[in-house]
């Protein structure tokens, strides 16, 4: 019986890049925080120590922020496939490489009532997330967000579940329903080079958060089907849409013990324990999802 | 030599009340963080361990969540006050109430163009604050802001500062300045019964903001001394303005060894260390602040 | 072309259940934060709001804290096995339970040199963490930690690496070098109702951290194998480790610039970036892995 | 009707620094968190964007690394000190400075039962603080801890409570009593230059966790006292002793709908709302204050 090396990846997390655009007096920026992640042979690193095939995660780095610079930011998924096919392309030993990608949205501040040039207030409704993955011949792209806080105070219902010995929850026809929305979908065949990523962006969040608004629910579980059904919908390059939505209980508040009727208007917004539902919807021919799925992080 | 008691204080913090109206088809609503603190006569409670003259903490949470429903929460320093009013008025021990409020902005889903009746999704752009403090005859109101992230790309300088031996810094006449806003303001002589707190915020953050992006800048301190004159003069009844802004530092990142030019446009957005500064800008006649800078937490 | 449900799953996440054993005056604690997930025949729910086969994540919670009391959580693993049996056993239309725990460890105080019977301090090392999976018939154990930050001072190096045009990094023969550890690992076939969880967990634990701290290291990977394998070699129960460890980059301070020497002596610890460096290591005959790894959140 | 400049503040926030003594096999580390806060004349950077009386904050973090160096961190507040008397004494516009450090203890890895020479483990229990404030000829010197967290599962009453009409509390004469303790202390006349501060610390920290643990509480109020006048009677050099104690409540969960008996066996740790507690305790002859307690982020 021996002992041997299994799956493995390294790379840079988090880098912090801003860029700005400065050609004409109104400037654009993009705030990102970038990871890229090697994965091929790199057996001897782990084995003897020997670094030969080992391009640093330092290197990534810089070539992480001179990317910015010579490729651009002006479309992150243009970016992020750059500089995974230039790892893949130029780096002998990896076989592929992951780029993951946060983006902090900014908005223009409005001075006097115009837009101002150079200054921005950021906003802080949710992170956009991309991650794109190369091999040699082969692309997976994939976008998504997260920290997305959605609620209503209406148009949610919940009974007729099972019970058992410890069941002692009450149904009901109309509660809070509240989540911090993790979505992340996945693109089938596009033209990466001529592809309106950001329109698509805005289509699919419009499409979650309209049909969380407007469908009534019968479970968190329903609403999360609809959800991905409509993005499907909104967008055909998709091919599926994961979502992860913890159930952010809205408790109604006691207090008939203070003779004070409260007819759903004071609740106790609870932070543990929580619901957590999680669910993928997809086209009944998508593509098989090949790597498109395996976070840096995930191995662990 | 003995060992006395000094200062002491208690209370509940971070009541999680989420507060709906819904005597209309269209509902409204409040999301706020309370925390309530009493300063008084509890000697006992610490030397000898007696009770008899605190209200538990529990009652304090009963009432916040009781006042929600009957004062309500349409005015976030209506309800600081009638509830800190409460506990000087009706529970003896109690010589001074604080009410600390945290609160999270909501903005209606838009479904075809049309507000929602009743669903909402989370502004993450900053959090709003208000602390109130009240005696026997006395109340003092303060508003605030905090987590509001603002950037310029432009419009900022920094040089003909002092040097030492320690100094390497360069000079620079054009950095980007960006900084997460902490703000809190002092009220004056108002008729809180009447006045619109909700207009002024909107007012002074328009005030903040727009001198933060319009303001040509020698350094973040004249810019905070601006920012602060610009609330200042845009509500009368305002006395003090104080302020608190890191410094996020923006790094030009050098690129110059892979022989690629970076006029100002791809920065390295570090985390620590950072700058911190802080100021205070009042009228000259700005009556005695008493205790409306004591913070619940702030003993410690 | 139509759209169909993918894979879902849905539980109950964090119950923070604290275990108090009172049955003498020296009680014993478990602290621990408890998340269960259930996968199964939950297509309804999804697709027409049926909850029919929806146990509620209410009930689940009120399982884990019953079985906390009737159960026990004196081991970690039986306690996690038996919640997950009872799901797959006694709900019908769940195929596949898994439970997740952290705990976090407290240290008996010390009065005047004596342990007390019932007072502890909260031991903040690191965070133990136990996932169990069952189905009918088949069951996999998984142990692990995470937050367990190590540092060396010296006996680390980094040279010989693979170089590019966006390399500029320095190699190195005497580095600090740090990391905030994720361990998990797999046990084979252990006999869940006698085996001693604890005793191997210590023995895993102190054999990663001895062998971080003994093995000179060429690189952060090799020390990762290392660790892996001394791991194996410590429990012949376990079959495979995975090891996620960020390079907390530690870098000299750049004190010439004063007329200072700094030998390794002084060092700025950075946030971000950071390597992330992730390898699993296996027996060569390991049973398949099965859903041993797919994490309760790991959908999305 | 003018407006005017009140007080202000600035330096260089969380320095990251760890310092290595290597002049042995043996080497020695200390981690710290550094941030340097001037007070003085700088009111012409904020009304007219002058910096002429303005030491960078950059300057202010080179000149921490540099005494990492020359003055060592052996001694915590030695380093602060000296650090702090040459901003006041070498920077002419500084009239008052002040370093407050935060310090992250390690543990040496034990392998094979011997202390390892260079690494460590780090010791999350608690964080030790330290803030020193020099004027022209005075000096304040207070330490302190944070994040010890601290639990007793018997012990602890609460009855006899004051009772009004929002009282639905019970009284109870066992319950968990635990609390993540904040606590700060003033010294008084001390001789900096030779006083054991490091020997101080532990006889402190060891006076707050026993007589939490050994006191029987009828209050955390009463807790809080006795453990101040511990800390007071151990050392007589301090003068004050200040201690912030959330109530992390532990409810004993509901099992007898179960039919299961819960005689304070099985707990809900919540998280928020949660009870708050402050207090002082000082000697009847402290000297005045001063600036001791003013925090560098204290001024908003």
């Amino acid at each position: 019986m021996g002992i041997i090396l299994g799956d493995h990846q390294y790379g840079k997390a988090e880098n912090r890049i801003v860029r700005i655009v400065r050609d004409t007096p109104r400037h654009e920026i993009r705030d990102v925080n970038v990871s890229t992640c090697l994965r091929g042979s790199f057996d001897e690193a782990h084995l003897t120590g020997d670094q030969g095939a080992v391009l640093p995660t330092d290197t990534q780095k810089q070539t992480s922020y001179a990317f910015a610079k010579t490729v651009g930011l002006a479309s992150l998924e243009r970016y992020a496939l750059a500089l995974a096919t230039h790892f893949v392309a130029d780096v002998e030993p990896v076989d592929q490489a992951r780029v993951e990608l946060e983006e902090f949205a900014w908005e223009r501040v409005s001075v006097g009532g115009a837009e101002h040039d150079f200054s921005w207030v950021r906003s802080g409704q949710e992170v956009r997330t991309v991650a794109v993955t190369v091999e040699d011949g082969a692309t997976w792209i994939t976008g998504g967000l997260k920290d997305l806080v959605v609620l209503k105070s209406s148009g949610s219902e919940f009974h007729g579940f099972l019970k058992d010995e410890y069941t002692v929850l009450e149904p009901t026809s109309d509660r809070i329903m509240a989540t911090s929305l993790v979505a992340r979908w996945r693109f089938g065949d596009v033209d990466a080079a001529t592809f309106d990523f950001d329109e698509s962006y805005a289509e699919i969040k419009a499409a979650l958060v309209e049909t969380f608004a407007g469908f009534h629910s019968l479970a968190l579980q329903q609403t999360l089907y609809e959800m991905g059904k409509a993005a499907l919908e909104a967008v055909p390059e998709l091919v599926e849409v994961r979502l992860s939505a913890p159930n952010k209980h809205h408790f109604a508040y006691d207090l008939a013990r203070f003779g004070i009727a409260n007819d759903n208007e004071v609740f106790h917004a609870d932070d543990r324990p929580y619901g957590l539902i999680q669910a993928s919807v997809t086209r009944d021919d998508a593509p098989a999802a090949g790597p498109a799925w395996q976070q840096y992080s995930g191995l662990v």
